[in-house]
Formats: structure tokens, C-alpha cells, sequence
């Protein structure tokens, strides 16, 4: 069993050429849900939501948020009635947000209520969530404390980022989920999402560090940062922001503790001394996910270094090929 | 000001002429809630929505019910999770659900709630819930009691009926902007609604009927029953069930302590000893209202009885003609 440590579109990405790669029910996700956020007085999860739609096909390529080919007549008409339209949800997405919201009003946990989603979606995978207590990622900025989503896409990430954290987190709490997955991975994979505010806020819940270190398999970790820049979104900021070295080896700092194998690209080979210095095993490899076909490349360079028997390897390719 | 009893399609269709014909801010409709339903964690009011979507426009003149022209993206992926969807909800039609929960989960009542969507949407008339509390029309079957949605939509009608009551309606009260609306009345409208299961609620919040009579304006009832028949919806079935003439004069004794005016159609011209022998005074006039001419001649006729001054009439014609 694979444990995948996820963001957002980056993550969702690995995960899905490790879900294709892998057989059925053998890849678990822990999804970051320090973004989620209230709005219409929905519960919004959009990192678990990336990797839900990603996995069952559904998700936007263009976009890399919500689903291909989706509406808003919702959204028009709640705009209409005075209600928020800067986080544009569509009408099939606003489904997973009703059906969500509506399954945690009747009181089951997030975990329980992300398990009978993907289950719906008939997805062979386990999704969980870092945890089920309600955490809320904030930006400081010049101007004050942003929500996490509030500074990335109401204001676009134009703020000037002076520090990160996660409010609540100390109230959080690793779920049995996770720690039953933890017990059973053969191999923990941190996928190329941000480190700061995708996988920072995972690695944040107590404990969660101490429980990947000792669960003692290979932990194998794929830069977000390739030739100084982030793939996508505001993870090169937030590193320079933060003082850190916007580079592979700026990403390795942050997993110092953890020892990780590192996956560099190709074009960053010659940080291997400097990934090295921050603790990490260094390997060099393509790792920019352009095409689907990239995606099970890398995930298959993932497994091996994860020491994954590769004949074991290929369970749900041919139906992740058909989309 | 007059103040109008409507339920569902029948009871828009005169509201929305007495709104055309009224000058701004003259029309009060109070609304039935008895067959509100939470579904998918969402408070739903058709009736208020009926009434809402007809004074905007917005309404779809095929069903009944709905928005003209709305799809229904999310509801298919809402059952995709297991939701129900035998309550046909579209994409802009959820907008008003959610955002009517959102409001009610914020702590305000659904009057306040049906005031802020009513004039988002521009309607310049007061629509107001006919009570705050959470009550529910039963129907008794010979398989047992249903909710009035359960029997009315998901089993269409198609159980004999045994009886009718409004649960928790001994705990609902007269909300204040109804008392302030019947104190201002000089003339209250009953529209030809269901008897038993629209208006029928209305009047049995308790109080409700007392305070009509003491209001010492005139009351003016359209019937519903036309040659027998119900013009839509269950009146005529439920009528019968209940061992109640389904005749004008069937719902004149449901309207018996009112004494209103009872505006009957020209065929039942021959019931018009049968109504006045139940307490109402009877005017036989044509009441049906297929087109929107039909909905504004019915009005101004209403008026007349009414004791309406004429000359003030022609308020929002010429808006609503344009449609």
C-alpha cells in the first residue's frame, strides 16, 4: 500500500499516475483541507475536490479546479441574490458541496463523508482527509492576515507573503484513518504540491511528522520547484517570502526531519549537493506532468524508488488510458 | 392594501395579476409553508417559490413550478452520490435553496429570509411566510401518513386520502409583519388555492382565522373547483377523501366562518344557493386563467369586489404585460 501526501492540481496529478499504476485499492491520499472553506454555507474542500475529480476523471485539465465541462447557472443566481461569486463553483461541483455539507450536518466526520463520495464516484483509491477537525490556513500580508483562499484567488496572490500558518492546528489530530494507512504503507510518497501551504499544513497536524519518520519505509518526495519555479501557483513567493531558497533544495529544507529520496528534475541536477545538504537522497529525473502518459511515467519512477515490486505494478492503467 | 392567501400554481397566478393591477408596495401575499421540505440539507419552500418566481418573472409556465429554462446539472450529480431526485430541483432554483439556508442557518427568520430574496429579485411586493416555526402538511393514507411532498410529488397523488393535518402547527404563532399586514388590509384575497392543503394551512395558525374575521375588511375567495374539477393539483381527490362536496360550495364551507364573497365560475353559475347556504355570497364570473390577460381581468374583478378603487388600479401593468 502507498500512502500519497497531496495538495492540489500538482498532487492530484501524481496521484492519479500512481492510481493508474497501482491495483485497485492500494494508493491512499491524505489530502490537505487547511483551504477548505465555508461559503453559501457550504463546506468546500477544493484540494480534496482536485484529487476526487482527477482520479474519477471528472476534473477541468484546463482550469485545474472544479469539472470539465461544468455550468454555473447556480452560481449566477446565488450572485443575483447577493451572495459571493469570486469562488466560482459550478453546478455539478456545487453537488459534491451539497452532498458534503449535508452528510456533515448529519454528523459524520470528514473522513467518513469524503470515503462515501469517492465510494460514489467509483473511485479504487482512499481518500483522507489530514484530519477531521475544521483547520484554516492564513497568509500574513503587508495589509494583515489573509484565509488562505481569500489571499489565492479572491485576491489572485498579489499580496506579498510574510509568514504562513495554520490556525486550529493545534487542536487537530491524526484520525485512526490515517494512522491505520500509515501502519500499512510500504512506501510514503509526498507528491509536487506546495510544501508550505498544501503539504506544510498535513505535515503540521502533531504528531503527523514523528508517525512518517517512524513508520520507517521510504519516503520519496518530488520537488514542486523546477529551474526556480513553481509548476503552478504561488509556491515560489511564499518560499522567497519566507526567506527559504525557491529551488528543490529549498523544498528539501522544509522536509529535512523527514530524509526523504528526492525527485529533482532533470534541469536542477546540479542542486544534488545542496539537496543532499538538506538531508535528502537526490535523484534526477523528468518530472514535469504535461500529458496523462507523464503522469504514469513519474509514478512509475516513484514506485521503483519506493522499492515497490514493479511487477506488481500496472492495476488500473488500461482504464485510466481509456478516459 | 390587500393582503392575498395563496398556496402554490393557482394562487401565484391571481397574485401575480392583483400585482400587475396594484399600484407598488400595495400587494401583501401571505404564503403557505406547510409544504416546505429540507432535502439534501436544503430548506425548501414551493409554495413561496411559486409565488416568487411568478411576481419576477422568472417562472416556468410548462411545469408550475421552477425557473423557466433552468437545467439540471446538479441534481444529476447530486443522485450520482446517492442524493434523491424525485424531487426535481434545477441549477437556479438550488440558488434560492442554498441561499435561503444560508440565511436561516445565519439565525434569520424566514420572513426575513423571504424578504431579502424577494427583493433581490426586484419584486416590488411583500410575500410573507404564514408562520416562522417549522410545520409540516400530513397526509393520512390508507398505508399510513405521508408528508404532503412525499405524497403530492414522489408518489403523485395516487393515495386515497383519509385525512389531512399540519403538523406542529399548535406551536406556530401570527408573526408580526402578518399582524401589521392584516391591521393595514382594506381587503383580503383568498386565491383559488387548494382549500385543504394551501390555504388550509394558512388559516390554521392559530389565531389566523379570528384575526381575518376581526380585520372588518372584505374577504374575497375565488374557488379552485371549476364544473367539479379541480383546475390543478389534488382539491378535487382530497375534497372527496375528506367527504367534502367537490363544488364551489364544497369549498365555501371549508371558507364558512369568513363569510367571504366567493367569486365562482359562470358554469357553476346553478351552485350559487348551495355556496350562499354555506355562509358566502356568491358572484359568478369567468375564473379560469389560462392566459396572463386572464390573471389580470380576474384581478381587477377581485378588486371591484374588493371595494378596491378603481382609478388607483393599473400599478404594475404595463411592466408585467411586457413579459
Amino acid at each position: 500500500m502507498i500512502v500519497a501526501l497531496a495538495g492540489g492540481v500538482g498532487g492530484a496529478k501524481l496521484a492519479d499516475g500512481l492510481y493508474a499504476e497501482l491495483p485497485a485499492g492500494q494508493l491512499v491520499v491524505i489530502g490537505n483541507t487547511a483551504d477548505d472553506l465555508v461559503l453559501h454555507g457550504l463546506h468546500i474542500s477544493p484540494d480534496l475536490d482536485t484529487v476526487m475529480y482527477t482520479l474519477s476523471g471528472l476534473a477541468n485539465p484546463l482550469t485545474g479546479w472544479g469539472i470539465a465541462g461544468d455550468t454555473f447557472q447556480a452560481l449566477e443566481m446565488m450572485a443575483r441574490y447577493g451572495g459571493p461569486d469570486w469562488f466560482r463553483l459550478g453546478d455539478r461541483d456545487l453537488a459534491t458541496h451539497i452532498s458534503r455539507t449535508a452528510l456533515l450536518h448529519s454528523g459524520a466526520t470528514l473522513t467518513h463523508t469524503t470515503a462515501q463520495l469517492i465510494t460514489a464516484l467509483g473511485i479504487q483509491a482512499t481518500l483522507l482527509p489530514m484530519c477531521d477537525e475544521r483547520v484554516e490556513t492564513i497568509i500574513e500580508t503587508p495589509d494583515g492576515p489573509l484565509s488562505f483562499q481569500d489571499y489565492f484567488v479572491h485576491r489572485g496572490c498579489r499580496d506579498q507573503v510574510r509568514g504562513v500558518h495554520v490556525q486550529g492546528i493545534e487542536q487537530a489530530t491524526i484520525t485512526e484513518a490515517i494512522q491505520e494507512a500509515l501502519t500499512k504503507a510500504s512506501a510514503i510518497v509526498i507528491c509536487p504540491s506546495n510544501p508550505l501551504v498544501s503539504v506544510g499544513p498535513i505535515l503540521a497536524v502533531p504528531g503527523m511528522r514523528q508517525a512518517i519518520r517512524r513508520s520507517g519505509v521510504p519516503i520519496v518526495a518530488v520537488s514542486p520547484i523546477i529551474a526556480g519555479q513553481a509548476v503552478k501557483g504561488p509556491a515560489a513567493t511564499m518560499l522567497q517570502g519566507l526567506g527559504l531558497e525557491v529551488s528543490a533544495a529549498g523544498v528539501a529544507k522544509v522536509y529535512e526531519d523527514l530524509r526523504p529520496i528526492m525527485l529533482i528534475d532533470e534541469a536542477d541536477a546540479a542542486l544534488a549537493p545542496a539537496v543532499e545538504a538538506a538531508g535528502a537522497r537526490p535523484v534526477a529525473a523528468p518530472i514535469l506532468m504535461q500529458t496523462v502518459q507523464d503522469r504514469h511515467s513519474l509514478a512509475r519512477r516513484v514506485l521503483q524508488l519506493c522499492g515497490y515490486p514493479l511487477a506488481a505494478v500496472s492495476g488500473n492503467k488500461q482504464a485510466s488510458d481509456q478516459r
